[in-house]
């Protein structure tokens, strides 16, 4: 039966970054509403050292565009970081969405059985084969810091749901 | 190059286990040494309509049960939510890791297209391909709820890290 890591990875990441632009618009509609600059959103954390909401959104497009480039055994593209409003963030995400359609399937498909190496913080490098590295780093690290970026918002307040997380998923949904 | 539905679906689950299991032990070394009572931490939430620490455990335990059942065309064992204590909570994930580590690899890895239904709230039933369910409900909603269990307590001043949330993750680790 077919299964491959571009199917366990690239749909992932195109679900939850788009689920994440939607979100950044719930959050803009709120601000609006409410009369709250939007950098106050922008800068709330969930303990002094958590990161803000605009490095978790930078964070996890960094996770999406170099998981993409690391498995297709690609140069991820440089972001320069310098985003500070909601829509320079959402023009982020859009940019990682389009660097996530583009990868190369078939290396992602080839490279489960293979070791590949990544700068790991300021001073190590860390090592992992391509199946460990989609299940136990990309995958869990994306969602976390979705998850982060949600959490926060709704700590402030903004009506969210879970079905804005997950976003539009193929379910079909019947009454019992 | 081999990849399959068990592959991506079995070993996170464990993973994300084993490391909330670990994180609850932090809760309760923290308790004891900020002479907290536990229930304080098993009853915090994010926001007032999100769910407590204990209910993030429940869900997270429910979701690796029956996602690994669902997937493998089996029936998920019953839990009847009794639980109230660190310990009870821990026992919980014990036995859903024992589940998880017991299911039909082999039916796992031929349900990709399979398409299979569930209920969904206490009204509706949702109806997905088996690799739609892995990529778009349970893992996102699995990690979901491991991160704010993770977030509620650090929220609360628990001394986590992002090591806790992934677990001992197979990662070589060398200076640069």
């Amino acid at each position: 039966m077919p299964f491959s890591m571009s199917q366990a990875s690239l749909p992932a990441l195109k679900f939850g970054l788009n689920a994440l632009s939607a979100i950044l618009d719930k959050a803009e509609a709120y601000a609006a509403e409410k009369k709250i600059d939007p950098s106050v959103l922008l800068n709330t954390r969930l303990a002094p050292d958590m990161f803000s909401l605009l490095m978790q959104v930078q964070i996890a497009t960094d996770l999406a565009k170099t998981g993409a480039s690391r498995l297709a055994g690609a140069e991820p593209p440089r972001y320069e970081d310098t985003e500070k409003t909601l829509d320079e963030l959402r023009a982020r995400v859009a940019k990682t969405l389009s660097y996530v359609e583009s990868v190369d399937r078939a290396q992602i498909d080839a490279c489960a059985d293979r070791t590949f190496t990544f700068p790991l913080g300021p001073k190590n490098t860390g090592e992992m084969k391509g199946d460990d590295y989609l299940n136990h780093f990309l995958l869990p690290n994306f969602y976390f810091h979705l998850t982060v970026a949600y959490a926060i918002l709704r700590h402030c307040g903004v009506e969210l749901g879970k079905t804005d997380y997950l976003g539009g998923i193929p379910m079909k949904i019947s009454p019992r």
